[in-house]
């Protein structure tokens, strides 16, 4: 099938979803978590041959060794899997909620209702596990999607979705075509020309694809490419909290999206020389140039700069910055305060680590992305980031030229 | 100066804009009401220029008649100018609203508190009072704007936005560059490619334009191209109300976006004949065929199909229509649930006039313009429309690994 072919049926199966209840998008969920339980064998059989394929990659350098740590399928990730499709089952449906309800007049009533988007394109790199989350996630939002996974998890991915749609075929009442997944490049290049069809593109992995995809499409794109996150010390930051919450931005999980890029330090820091002495001791490596402050190095590298005061922190957080997440460490609430309202980050921290980014500890539940947009969704986006919303109006024959010759008045009363 | 330096300036500006506190916002929005009061005559004058050189260009046939009355600014249009801009005024701060209070642990809060997007491109035709109405979202909102008019209406414009301009220079504090103009195409070309300082292009005039800017622009659009709104008569709709609503919906403004283009009739809908005779004594001349049903007249033309069920007419409306507004009328309910659940519209309406679909009429108080979009914003788009959100996340020294370890648990209490 070509590709327009398979995201007119997305768009076709997406209108047919729109309405699904809950009770039927949670137990197509819990099915589809029970099928991959009972088939673990077939998906380690399918992600044995992807590995042996990506051994030989390996060894050619093709790909690097933690694009095939990724790859691979263990009882843990398999586990975790099931469990995260069973725990989205278990959240508030995202679809028909009242997001207002007003009575514009007498028997005329407004309500905004929240709804799918329609169809989602889904590009991600090595990680088979994304299959069954963004699947999941489309059924719980109503959404349709179309996948375009790595080619180097090909049969894992193939096999995972075949029995999602297995297990999916066996629910009454559930719409065809809702999940399909595609596989070459050309199919990614018409992807991210199908405005007609695709509604918002979701991509899942490393900067340079993110960059790529943006780059390339009208489609509204959901994402981040960097993540150059910085933590601002204050002439009045606490030493030991300091050091603390730079080694977790910093060590916890280097090649995290969230982790800490650049350290600004104010000149009037006291303890700045024992602060940097520190972080060296947990081998962090330190460099101090310009080169380095718009650049994401995923390891225990760490740019610092020496500001004059918190003003000039702000501006170089503005200017190099990725909009992802920045923090301040202070005991001076107005500087804490200034620094939140004027970096223009989707999250601007207090005394805490940069790592908190993240969808589940904000207590979303599920996370389908990290934003760093200006537009519909920013920050860590929750299943609320794969809605939309329609609004019904509900009368009894009212006419607009009522209200224009002043016969009738609205009187917008809120009830929700 | 060149655009990118405009823009640039213009992100500087939308930074130290983000936050002015309502109490500055407002008192510069009287005073730009004031200002333009006072002021009318040199705007009556600036517009008689550009009303000399619009006649010429109607007497050429390069404008039409309908641009030149757009372009013609009177007492009337002057004191609604002047009075939209106090009642923005008026309008509660769509900045720094407290969306979500959660308490991830104790002492650990997250804020996700809306702000600004930044800095709005908006390219409108001929109509001068547009400029007085988006610098007021603009400052409203706390967003920076880049205005492109049209060039019929250059001198009303550039007056216009001068005295804007000067009356902001007199406000302590309030940031220089927030509101600019540029004038020629080359502007525009740089506009829709300046994806790195603007953040959202509002394109407000007919749909040649806004499909234009879709086209060419990687920047979200919020807008609509094409207003193709149905009115679907289901078989047991009441003939009276069906033929007040029809004749609002189409001739109460025919050029509006939200008129009806297309009328669908149950085939068993008894009246079918009558209702079509009282239409053409309306002077709506009726069509009959399938060029038709894609195509906006936005004139007393209305397009008509017989359908045999409500699927048939959900299925056109689906196929043909813009996602704008669609009615159905109906004394069914259940038909009148189907309907607004399956039709894929950011307005979907039941027993009234397609007319409604607007933001002052939605009790908004302001309207930035009427969406189409699946993301961001979608149906008649209040000043909400122009905000995105931050997360805020106040600790004392959390940091991730203790998580991580299981040495402490989020709690995820909400508070607001």
């Amino acid at each position: 099938m070509d590709f327009i072919s398979i995201a007119k049926s997305a768009k076709e199966a997406a209108l047919k979803a729109a309405d699904l209840t809950c009770d039927i998008k949670n137990s197509a969920l819990l099915k589809i978590a029970d099928a991959i339980e009972n088939s673990a064998e077939k998906i380690f059989a399918a992600n044995k041959d992807d590995l042996e394929e990506a051994e030989k990659l390996v060894a050619s350098g093709e790909i690097t060794k933690s694009t095939f740590n990724r790859l691979k399928l263990d009882q843990n990730k398999m586990r975790d899997m099931v469990q995260g499709i069973r725990d989205i089952a278990k959240l508030e449906d995202p679809i028909n909620k009242k997001l207002l309800v007003r009575e514009l007049d007498k028997d005329l009533t407004l309500y905004k209702i929240s709804c799918p988007i329609g169809v989602l394109g889904i590009i991600f790199e090595a990680r088979p596990d994304v299959i069954a989350q963004i699947s999941s996630l489309a059924i719980k939002s109503s959404n349709a999607v179309i996948l375009k996974g790595g080619k180097e998890s090909k049969h894992t991915n193939q096999t995972i979705l075949g029995i999602i749609n297995s297990a999916l075929d066996e629910i009454k009442g559930f719409p065809k075509n809702l999940l399909q997944q595609v596989f070459t490049r050309d199919d990614v290049a018409e992807m991210l020309k199908c405005d007609k069809y695709i509604n918002l593109i979701i991509p899942r992995g490393g900067n340079k694809l993110v960059k790529f995809i943006k780059e390339n499409t009208k489609i509204s794109v959901l994402g981040h490419a960097d993540g150059i996150c910085h933590i601002f010390v204050d002439e009045s930051a606490d030493l030991e909290m300091a050091q603390k919450i730079i080694v977790d931005a910093k060590t916890q999980y280097p090649s995290a999206c969230n982790s800490v890029e650049t350290l600004l330090i104010h000149e009037n820091f006291p303890k700045k020389d024992e602060l940097l002495a520190s972080l060296q001791l947990e081998e962090i490596q330190l460099i101090n140039n310009p080169e380095s402050w718009a650049h994401e190095y995923g390891d225990k590298i760490l740019a610092f700069k020496t500001v004059k005061n918190i003003d000039e922190a702000i501006e170089h957080i503005n200017t190099y910055g990725s909009g992802h997440t920045d923090s301040i460490i202070t005991k001076n609430i107005e500087n804490a305060e200034k620094f939140m309202n004027k970096v223009d980050s989707a999250g601007v921290y207090f005394n805490v680590s940069t790592r908190f980014a993240d969808g589940y500890r904000y207590g979303f539940g599920a996370e389908v992305g990290i934003s760093t947009n200006k537009t519909h969704a920013r920050g860590p986006v929750g299943l609320e980031g794969l809605t939309i919303y329609k609004y019904k109006l509900v009368g009894n024959g009212q006419i607009v030229k009522d209200y224009a010759d002043g016969v009738k008045k609205f009187h917008h009363k809120e009830i929700v």
